[in-house]
């Protein structure tokens, strides 16, 4: 590491040589007993982490570093926000927990605000624990609204880890736990970057890949599929924007075939990308949103579904077949009160937008100007990807689809050496700070970016 | 309602008029945004709870209510334990959530208390958000350890709401989610009150059981079957005992076919029936131990799988392909952390078992000695069911199986206009009050339960 120790105190009040020595059990009690996500076990070094604030994170060393993955992209509210924080404190005063079958004040006023800020008729909300059963569940209202089965999703998504919703997954981490079973049939999303349809420009890429759309459903059988499900703006896959068009395009479609659209925002919404939700820079009215992280930063696990009226109506006389201990749960749903109404009050997501069309977006630009490593920038509000490829001319990427390569764990290894929490995958960098991020935080990780970009040009093909 | 009003404060020291008005506004908002698990949307009047402490919880009228469900099962500690919501409260002050990847001590010192409390080798621990995903995540790993697809569990069960947890279900709330193509085969567990095997006793209940269950395995395949997923305790379904012998049965039965063998602990783990986990009672080790509610009472949500080191293996050097952003969350750790130490400290797992053993079996044994409706009584620790029927001899149910029934309404009506707050499925009450349930609190709930009975007993075939 070349960051040195910046304080002798962490946040939290806590010395830090006592926060290290602690650092040391957590780290030996996790390689004992903790198994970890999408991990083969022995084969990871888990970095520690002992502090939060902010868009910082403290080290299991003292090391303060710059978080610009917002961990998993979760923490739009920074971290340690105090009136979160706070709110959670007098939550669990209050009332911890509370049966779904109940009605309690937290849940109710979270729905509400949530109602509130999502567009058209979506006014009734089903909370769930995360976004991977929030997608399970849209799946659900959408298939017994329809009475149809089969649903759609692109190749170039993530949709979470449960069965239904790693199978409607278009990335590697489906490929194990696709059994051919599971009704979800992929199709492919406008990528202008590495188009599909070989489109030279936005435009065309629209028209073809609503054209792909429209025939991939008129051979699968419109009367055999009950929704298409779209991140709005497809995150872990790489920040692809839909170019215009082509949102308002796929409701065309849905409403021609009789199909529900459902928006999944669990990455993309509560102002990621400057707006409450992703799907309002295209004017688009899903039928449902599905939402998680950004509601309350993750502060709780809370996840959900935001219902239309005629959805809501297939279940007003007739039981919905689903349902889960914590839905709903009041320490939850109060961070979630907390969250939105401190982002309204200390206009956080306006921040986010401001920070995106003035610093980062052009910040990263310019670095594409410099480094000849970077095939593409692109994003919105604080949700950036930048693709990394060994020759610009073929966009040979620097590392495999679905894998990693040497020359990307160096880079990986160089961010974090230099107090920058990266967001990598695959051949791609992802700049994700929190929608809190200041513009001197964005200038310091576009600093380092640029100092560690030199390794990743000096690993293109000679 | 024919309780009154008990306090002018609530356990918050909120003055009871204030609440009660909140209490409308609460309601209100509910039935405008808040969609319900397993309901009708509008044929539902939600309960508004206002407060909650120890066993009790407080309506929207201000009533006090004696909680006789623990919520859905999973208050064990009670309601507003001081330490637990203290544990929350400092840990939201020092770090609320970090990405799964990292290491993080709320997290390492829950894996470590509970596989210290799990038996046999199942030393690691994946978390979840609750009890679903742990079930979804427990299959995933029998079938790629296996390299086999089907999975085997039994009527009468409930597995959870997501896709394959609820095909794993057992029960009518599967119905309308099963599309034939969970891989999911159902057989009968062994029920000696309405044997299926027309057994006389639980010795012969349990051969028989345990040869239809070897029967089904040769007939499906031994090769073809991945797992055996059984609440240790079945829950929800019934509270049905096994018999002396049969979770033995149904381990020798895995070994011999080479098949995982997940244990269910959701709702019978963490002290519910007397002991940390119901498979204790049996001397059986698991494969997979999946378990939620109890792990920290449900004051965050939190779910996970005990692993054992065979299994494990299985993802030393080969990476496990599922995860969860919120995976090992620090809030939801912390709150386990200090809720299996308060149970440790305060002797709670004895407790629910002097409880069921001293006062709430027997107790229930008397009520069936005065009222005919019962028609058995069965359970262990806090963790008890009775069977309401309308004809003792034919063992008619007071409600068809997967429905309700006038009769079982007024029940339930009958309990809360007395202060209890029941726990009711199909013809059955479960008594399930938290594990730090008082004598006297106990005393006062077969009160109740006493003079409600007298509307199933008039309800009875004339």
């Amino acid at each position: 590491m070349t960051t040195t120790v910046s304080q002798e105190l962490l946040p939290t009040g806590q010395p830090l040589d006592a926060a290290r020595a602690e650092g040391e059990r957590t780290y030996a009690l996790d390689r004992a007993h903790v198994f970890h996500s999408w991990s083969a076990q022995e084969q990871i070094t888990p970095m520690t982490i002992l502090a939060s604030e902010g868009s910082y994170v403290w080290d299991g060393a003292g090391n303060r570093m710059l978080d610009f993955s917002s961990q998993l992209v979760n923490t739009n509210i920074g971290h340690q926000h105090p009136k979160v924080v706070a709110a959670i404190q007098d939550q669990a005063a209050k009332l911890c927990t509370i049966a779904p079958q109940y009605a309690n004040d937290a849940r109710s006023e979270a729905a509400r605000l949530i109602a509130e800020r999502t567009p058209g008729d979506l006014n009734k909300v089903f909370f769930t624990n995360g976004g991977a059963d929030a997608n399970e569940h849209a799946v659900r209202m959408a298939r017994l609204h329809t009475g149809r089965y089969k649903v759609l999703s692109r190749y170039r998504s993530y949709h979470g880890g449960t069965d239904t919703a790693i199978n409607l997954t278009g990335d590697p981490r489906r490929w194990p736990n696709d059994y051919g079973n599971s009704g979800v049939v992929h199709f492919h999303g406008p990528f202008l970057y590495r188009s599909q349809f070989h489109s030279e420009n936005d435009q065309q890429e629209t028209e073809r890949a609503l054209e792909h759309l429209d025939q991939l459903i008129r051979l699968e059988g419109p009367n055999s599929i009950a929704a298409i499900v779209l991140e709005s703006v497809p995150g872990t896959a790489g920040i692809m924007v839909p170019p215009p068009g082509y949102m308002a395009g796929v409701r065309e479609i849905c409403d021609r075939y009789g199909i529900v659209f459902i928006a999944d925002e669990v990455m993309s919404g509560f102002g990621r990308t400057g707006k409450w939700f992703a799907i309002d820079h295209f004017g688009v009215v899903p039928d449902l949103i599905t939402f998680a992280k950004g509601v309350n930063s993750g502060y709780v696990p809370l996840g959900g579904v935001a219902i239309s009226e005629k959805i809501a109506a297939t279940f007003a006389n007739r039981p919905y077949p689903g349902g889960l201990t914590y839905s709903g749960h009041p320490l939850a749903t109060a961070a979630a009160v907390a969250t939105i109404t401190a982002m309204e009050d200390e206009r956080i997501v306006e921040n986010a937008a401001r920070i995106g069309s003035e610093i980062l977006g052009p910040g990263l630009r310019g670095l594409a100007d410099r480094h000849p490593s970077i095939g593409e920038v692109r994003g919105l509000g604080v949700f950036w990807a930048i693709e990394l490829v060994a020759d610009r001319a073929t966009k040979e990427p620097l590392a495999p689809y679905g894998a990693s390569s040497p020359a990307m764990n160096e880079v990986i290894a160089a961010c974090k050496a230099s107090g920058l929490l990266p967001f990598a995958n695959f051949n791609r960098l992802h700049a994700v700070p929190p929608c809190t991020v200041t513009e001197a935080e964005v200038r310091e990780g576009l600093a380092i970016l640029d100092s560690v970009l030199a390794i990743a040009d000096a690993h293109r093909n000679s």
